[in-house]
């Protein structure tokens, strides 16, 4: 057998924490699986004295991550995140001495991902990041991989999990989206400060990556159209479920003749889609190519036992002696620049929320607004109200531009009876 | 650029034109992913008048598969199909020539596999088998690589598109098992003679190799016990959906103590779950591991186009230069011997349906058996039928163990109202 693959960690919170415990677990099963042993020779996280529920006695230690790239290690796994900070120059110090990297660094990849690409194809270095999208799901695995014979049309997911937990119990229990993100917080689920989680930036960095390996785009979040799920009421969520639909932010990259759009923003997704059965903290992504139809992946999106999976799953990879290969599928050099497509040009179907004053008059204006704009009204309906308070109108549209249908939106607003900005949410299939 | 990897392909129907179309097409695109071109040196069909969309013009022609063997190729895709035969032939021969092999041929595979796997690994070669099950979803090297890290409690899956079309279309359409069978036959979803698809040999055979790769047994199609959906009726598929649940064909493998119980056969699947969202041709598998949690894997589990990109995805691995490995994941000699463990000792819920003569009674005498048993109620109904027809009793049960449950069958099979005999099904999350 082989001498042992050997691994330097950095960042041992609930990731780093599970990954040490299962390779000690699991230790000789992995090492007759891959041929040859992995082993653990350094370590870096903040605070030494913190339990992990696994022995690091004999291990020895660095405080400052980008220590771990000055070790003897093959790999260098980086658990610490960050688009900038200790955790990038960690990886960019591990692969310019020659070491390859395994990361779960979203924002670094969506951010700086084809200059990292360069410096490792240049050394013929592994620059792998499963666990970087979607926990312990392998859809990078399958997108570079499983699915290399396709021409992808389409990729699309859940790919956030606090947002899809705060979705999920808005529908379940009723629950305002304050609400449900207070209790995602109380849970563990959400930070403190839940902002790139709620307004589509995580998404949007996962997004990017999937583009890049999809499509052959450079991984880029400024490309991503990026909209959060906070003006998402609960009249919406239980419109939309009476209406045959979930609400979920989806995140979806497509192939158009100009370009790759992306987008990551609230969406109607309907309950004969697989995606709207997606609840919880879950991710699943969607792949759509031109051999293999519709592939759908799911499973736990976050966690310390899901993405250490990834993560395990790419150091198996590195021991078999899998080649390094483009880091994106292409090579670093051969990628497109990623543009943000107009949106103005998307087709599709739509969810519209108004709340007026004065219905039987409204009810006629909107209909005459979008019928002059040869939008076609699927469904209408008038929620349940209170008599005191302003009443809400809902309605589906068939398929229309989205340049004209915020030409309508627009004109609607313009309307005296309306009493707030009308809510406009896409309908994905 | 390295030299093109040769292949030679035996079998030109519906996989193998996809399969050289697809080659034909995105040689470029996949020449840059994989480092290296992949082109068809040999080909061998019976028909080689028949028109396939492609040119097969300069490319020499055997009619005998196990020449192949003798072809310069560096790999063999095998497409012919069947345990026995020229298909099994051109295997054996291929990997005794020094040649690695990429097949679909999950018979082959189920029955002599750990044979196959010691020719192959003995000689350093390639025995790869994506397209084996589940179509194009990239289930085996999911399992063999991308969850690797994980202790696999159980697999499970709808891995039979034809019988999963059936059932699908006695649901929504309220037609018989015959009908919908015709109905497959009419759209070439069912063969002529469809008895392994109905009677779960097929899912069977597949379940065997996901089982191998789980759980480091060998594959062995005796290990699995059986049963098929021809004994499924619009009333049962009708009863199962007003209680919430969807009747499938389920393949499930799950660690136990004693060993891995492997079984096919009808189960009613809770619409929570997952797998009773997947209608039509669709296969999907859901894997439970102890670090990933749930995952599940959905798409076409058959047609050109998704099996041909699964062979396709094997090839380019080969052509990147992945090193061969253990072909179950375990070193061949390393695989347990697996055997059909009871199932008297399941313990789960259970549907259960009775034809009786005399209502009344008949419900006394089944709470009584029942009752006797410990077996407890969960659901019981009685659906509409004509006066003139017996009347059907169609219950559910809470948890109980197998042993005890088929007791209290036989002996509710005794009661003399009983126009025939009672139908149980299980009940799976």
């Amino acid at each position: 057998m082989t001498a042992p693959l050997k691994v330097a960690v950095a960042g041992l919170g609930t990731v780093g924490g599970a990954l040490v415990r299962i390779l000690s677990e699991r230790r000789a099963g992995l090492a007759e699986r891959c041929g040859r042993a992995i082993e653990i020779v350094a370590v870096s996280a903040r605070d030494r004295a913190k339990s992990r529920g696994v022995d690091l006695g004999g291990i020895p230690w660095h405080a400052d991550a980008r220590a771990l790239a000055r070790t003897d290690a093959d790999v260098v796994v980086e658990l610490v995140g960050g688009a900038e900070g200790p955790g990038a120059d960690l990886v960019r110090a591990a692969l310019e001495a020659g070491k390859s990297v395994v990361t779960a660094n979203k924002a670094l990849l969506a951010e700086h991902g084809v200059a990292l690409a360069r410096l490792a194809e240049e050394r013929g270095l592994h620059l792998r990041y499963e666990a970087a999208v979607a926990g312990g799901i392998p859809i990078i695995k399958a997108l570079r991989e499983g699915l290399v014979a396709n021409r992808i049309l389409s990729v699309q997911g859940i790919l956030n999990g606090t947002s899809n937990f705060i979705l999920s119990r808005m529908e379940e229990t009723g629950a305002s989206f304050a609400a449900a993100l207070a209790e995602a917080q109380s849970l563990g689920l959400a930070e403190a400060d839940p902002t790139f989680d709620v307004d589509g930036t995580d998404a949007a960095h996962k997004l990017a990556i999937l583009a890049s390996l999809a499509f052959g785009v450079v991984p880029d979040p400024a490309a991503v159209h990026k909209d959060g799920i906070a003006g998402i009421t609960e009249l919406d969520i239980r419109s939309a479920r009476d209406l045959g639909y979930s609400v979920k932010l989806l995140a979806r990259a497509e192939r158009r003749e100009d370009g790759v759009l992306q987008r990551v923003h609230p969406a109607l997704v309907p309950h004969a889609s697989p995606l709207s059965h997606v609840t919880g903290a879950e991710n699943a992504v969607t792949v759509e190519g031109d051999a293999v139809g519709r592939a759908v992946l799911q499973g736990e999106g976050a966690g310390g036992g899901p993405t250490a999976s990834a993560v395990l799953a790419d150091l198996a990879d590195i021991a078999r002696g899998l080649p390094a290969g483009p880091v994106f599928g292409l090579p670093a050099g051969r990628l497109a620049p990623a543009r943000a497509l107009a949106l103005a040009e998307r087709e599709g179907a739509y969810y519209l929320r108004l709340k007026v004053m004065d219905r039987p008059k409204v009810m006629a204006a909107v209909a005459d607004i979008l019928g002059e704009a040869e939008v076609s009204i699927d469904e209408i309906r008038q929620p349940h109200h209170l008599p005191s308070e302003p009443v809400s109108i809902v309605l589906t549209t068939h398929r229309a531009q989205e340049a004209v249908m915020d030409a309508a939106v627009a004109r609607l607003a313009a309307h005296p009876a309306l009493t707030s900005a009308p809510r406009l949410v896409r309908i994905e299939e």
